[in-house]
C-alpha cells in the first residue's frame, strides 16, 4: 500500500442498489471507509453509470432489455443519484461512465495520474462487472489495487467469491475492511 | 451475427499454451474456425502478449513473479511466438498487447472500425483474463460479441464455466463451435 491512496466507490446509485439484494448491506462499511478518507483528506472518486434518456449510449445488449422493461439509471433522475449515505461532498470527484470500467472513456486515469496516486481501494457493485473491470484496468495502469471484500457485492455470494478469486490471481489485493484499516493506519495515518 | 465479422485469436503463444494444461486441446478447434475465415476471406486478428526483456512493460504483480521464476513471453523469443498450427499468414493482423484486453493500448478498435466489423468471434486463452477483458471491451465498443466455449480455456473447467456465465449475463453470446458454424454458414457463407 502506497500512502498516495484514493478511494473508488462504484455504482452505489439508487437504481443499481435497489435491484441488487446484497448491495444495501455494504453501504455502512463503505461509509466507514469514506469517513476515514475524509478525515485524512485523501481523494475520493464516486464512480457511477448513467445513460441518456434516448438510449444512444446504452450498451447494445442492455438496450434491448431497457426497451422491453423500461430504462434505468437515466441521467437527471433519482435512480442515477448516489444513495443518500454515500452522497459526494462538493470537493470529491464524480466520474460518470456508460460502460463497466471506471477507466473506460473517462478521465479517471488522467486524474489519478495528476494526483500521483499509487494505490486505489475499490468498493461498490457489482463484483463481476464494474468492480472487476475497474480492478483489471487499475492493475493494467500499474496501480497497486485493493478490493474490499465486505464492501463489494454481486448477485450471489458465490459469484462474488469466484470473481474475487480471479482478481487475486492477477495480483489484486482482496481484503476485509478491518484488515484494510490496519494497513491504512500504519501507512497513511502514521 | 453480422456478416462483417472478424476472428480474434488470443494469446495462443508457446509460453502461454505450454503452461496451461487445457490450452493444447483447443488448438484444433481454433484451427477449424481459422480455416473457415481464411476460406471466405474474413479478417483474422492474432492477438498476443509480449514483454520487453528489461521488464519495463510487465504489469507490476507479474514482474515480481518474473523476477523470482524467470521472464516469460519475451519479445523475439520462441515463447512469444504463436503456436505452429495457428501461425498468422502475411495478410492477417497481429496485435501485440502488454495487458489483458486486446483493446488496451492497441489499435484493435481503430482497425475493427475501419474494416466496418459488427461482430467479433473470440477464441483463445485464458477465459478469466484476456478472453474476458477483451469480450467486455468488445461489448463496450458496441460490437456483437461471441465467445466460442470449446475454443477457449482456463486453468480449470470450473473457472472456465463461471467466467462464461458472467459474460453471458452482460450479453456476450457464448456458443459451441458447431453452433457457431451453423450461424456462420447461414449469415456469412449464404
Amino acid at each position: 500500500m502506497n500512502s498516495n491512496i484514493a478511494l473508488l466507490i462504484i455504482d452505489m446509485q439508487n437504481d443499481v442498489v435497489e435491484k441488487l439484494p446484497l448491495a444495501p448491506g455494504i453501504i455502512p462499511g463503505i461509509r466507514d471507509i469514506l469517513d476515514r478518507f475524509r478525515t485524512v483528506k485523501k481523494p475520493v472518486f464516486h464512480i457511477g453509470r448513467s445513460y441518456r434518456s434516448d438510449g444512444t449510449d446504452v450498451e447494445l445488449p442492455r438496450l434491448e432489455i431497457f426497451k422491453e422493461h423500461g430504462f434505468r439509471i437515466v441521467e437527471g433522475t433519482r435512480g442515477a443519484e448516489i444513495v443518500e449515505p454515500l452522497k459526494p461532498l462538493p470537493d470529491e470527484y464524480v466520474i460518470i461512465k456508460s460502460r463497466w470500467s471506471g477507466f473506460f472513456n473517462t478521465s479517471l486515469d488522467l486524474l489519478l495520474n495528476r494526483l500521483g496516486i499509487g494505490t486505489v481501494v475499490i468498493t461498490g457493485v457489482q463484483t463481476p462487472n464494474c468492480v472487476r473491470t475497474t480492478a483489471y484496468d487499475a492493475i493494467a495502469y500499474d496501480l497497486d489495487t485493493i478490493v474490499i471484500k465486505d464492501c463489494s457485492a454481486a448477485m450471489t455470494e458465490q459469484v462474488h467469491e469466484y470473481n474475487l478469486a480471479d482478481m487475486a490471481n492477477i495480483g489484486v489485493q482482496v481484503m476485509l475492511k478491518d484488515e484494510f484499516f490496519k494497513q491504512f493506519e500504519s501507512v497513511v495515518m502514521k
